[in-house]
């Protein structure tokens, strides 16, 4: 069903501390930097072999990832997995009795459909679909 | 200086459950189930691309696992990044103001050589680098 880690996205408080750790980890600067302004967010994506590390910033104070470092401070916010078909995966999660948030299928980051599954359907973790393009 | 995501490792308390949300999610069983008793931790690992999902729960009251997840739930606990060499990352991190965590060298899962950076060194993630075998 999921093909790869599309990307984990970090909620960040301090934009330019967590810019600056993580151009060390990753040796080298985000490859992509870009606001979506439906979801209130700022992000900075680096590569990691197949992967990326998504930094989240907020853009206004009732942006979802404002209210998230409220509650839960700094850290790790959800994982992001590539699917092949969004539809098709949907159907079969919803069929082995996980939730999907509302607003399956709309546009995430770089304008590629996404969903999320409550975190309760699995371990407590935020999991976003992406379609592959 | 990180090559690629090792694994992605999730705090669970009710493992029977979780076990089959994620074998739901990678169509598929764990391919790897060991208990490593230095950290009272049982674990699973899921295969997903290059990297793995690693379900932790805790196998004595006092374990890491059990003293998270009373004070934060289930969810992501950390994230693994391989590493061509642990010294010389260790090294590069610690001379960019980076906080490695007491134990580095230690052997982790699979007996494979890792370290923990302090969370506070990375937006409030904790982050395990393992040395490539």
């Amino acid at each position: 069903m999921i093909t790869k880690i599309d990307h984990l996205g970090i909620a960040v408080r301090d934009w330019e501390t967590a810019v600056a750790r993580y151009t060390t980890l990753t040796a080298g600067p985000p490859q992509h930097i870009e606001e979506v302004p439906e979801q209130k967010v700022k992000v900075a994506m680096f590569e990691v072999g197949e992967a990326r590390i998504e930094l989240l910033s907020a853009t206004a104070p009732d942006s979802p990832i404002a209210k998230f470092l409220e509650k839960r401070g700094e850290g790790m916010h959800h994982i992001c997995f590539q699917v092949p078909n969004l539809e098709e995966a949907l159907q079969r999660l919803q069929a082995d009795g996980m939730e999907i948030l509302p607003g399956a299928g709309s546009a995430g980051a770089q304008g590629r459909r996404v969903a999320f599954l409550h975190p309760k359907s699995a371990a407590g973790v935020l999991i976003e679909l992406v379609e592959k393009l």
